[in-house]
């Protein structure tokens, strides 16, 4: 893929800072960045969102808002008070979206996903004010109870046409997804929802359910099946390289660029 | 649960050999034991059917036949061999049914698919005329690079559905499925299929694929639930306790035999 067509993501590259995440990206070409929200800490986001345009590079996605099972009502309160943070930092950089990590169970699976429905329809409102779109991303099995009891595409369309709101759409990673038999059908069916596209690659074995990914190519992954699905179902917008890997984050952040723009070269 | 209604799987105290298992289990009270192939190594089984038998214990299960996607012609007939020893066994020991665990991808998820399709209804006739059931397993979606492209419920009832005969059914696993959505309409669908239950929890963090597993109780899965929603669909046999993990085989086999007996104690 041209890289003028992909994204880096600055967890593919964890420890990196803002600027360093932004010179890679302009240095190498690609058309946008990836931030996950520790880069955004204590950073003025209108100097950093007058520093990307001026690079021409886009914020394609911000990560994460969710986490909207929780066990107790003040938690509940302050994961949303984070929430709308994140809205106004995803708003503040112009970002194509906001990821949903949408939360694990505490205990029962069928309440915990009725919390993310109320969840997502409670911020819909706030993240409509400020114009940014909420993608909830679909994620492995593996973590339903660390993470997301949203688990595969099909559950993340009914959730996100239960909600119906334009604000309210998709964002897929090949490797939460990757496995499922019923997955080219289901991202057709996303079509104009999906709001963003990563790639990470599944590499045998894995050492965890987080940080075990691989660069574009390194895994069993069909990634350019995957792209031109995603294609097909009519996405347009940045391919994000979001790779979480103990073995490429023991690398400079130079070295894990180029793995993964060595990686996209090849979609 | 009663232990009576409840079998002890082999691989839950590894390194035990066939006389071991079938002592505990003898000693503890199970109604049955699961039997890994690796027990079975240069066992005389008519031998070992009789001492079972006079011991009132059943073989719930025996595992494995299956991989049937394979990268060579040359391999695949050699892993249809071994599918028809492991039916033989399986039918030496009066077992309940042979636990299929379908094979990994070498490429193409889909074509994957169809040889393992293929591959149950070659070998169907076979086991037919053993009277050996095929419990075809949906395994957790982590392992279908490794073990098995059958990732959820519906896509084995799917799969059974299409085979269309009384002697392949269902194996399902707690560990390998309960994260999903779908789940109780699929376990209510799979009805009189459902030839085999087994019961290990999901502990978070995992090391691995394979062997990060938890006794009943241990960790998030609802147990009494799932046997609950198992029993509505019609299930009957025996349950077994069937937890793969590295830290309970660096027990002894009487210190996790005991913790199995706590956890279905809970049930």
């Amino acid at each position: 893929m041209d890289l003028s067509r992909c994204s880096l993501n600055s967890v593919t590259i964890k420890g990196s800072g803002f600027t360093e995440v932004a010179d890679l990206a302009e240095k190498w070409g690609f058309g946008g960045v990836g931030l996950w929200r520790d880069v955004l800490e204590d950073l003025d986001l209108t100097a950093a969102a007058t520093r990307l345009r001026q690079s021409g590079l886009r914020v394609s996605s911000v990560c994460r808002g969710g986490m909207f099972p929780q066990p107790t009502e003040l938690l509940r309160r302050k994961t949303m008070d984070d929430n709308r943070l994140a809205v106004d930092q995803a708003h503040a950089l112009n970002a194509d979206c906001l990821y949903l990590v949408c939360g694990a169970a505490y205990g029962d699976l069928a309440d915990a996903r009725r919390q993310v429905r109320d969840g997502i329809a409670e911020l819909e409102p706030y993240a409509r004010a400020a114009g940014v779109r909420l993608a909830v991303e679909p994620m492995h099995p593996m973590m339903a109870s660390s993470r997301s009891v949203i688990t595969s595409l099909q559950e993340a369309n009914d959730l996100v046409q239960s909600i119906d709101s334009d604000l309210v759409g998709i964002g897929i990673d090949s490797y939460h997804v990757w496995w499922d038999a019923a997955l080219p059908d289901q991202i057709a069916r996303a079509g104009d929802k999906l709001f963003s596209v990563q790639l990470a690659d599944w590499v045998t074995p894995i050492h965890g359910e987080l940080s075990s990914r691989g660069m574009p190519g390194e895994g069993c992954i069909d990634m350019t099946e995957f792209v031109a699905q995603c294609e097909r179902a009519g996405y347009r917008g940045l391919v994000e390289v979001e790779v979480l890997s103990d073995r490429w984050w023991a690398e400079t952040a130079l070295v894990a660029t180029e793995a993964a723009i060595e990686g996209l070269a090849r979609i």
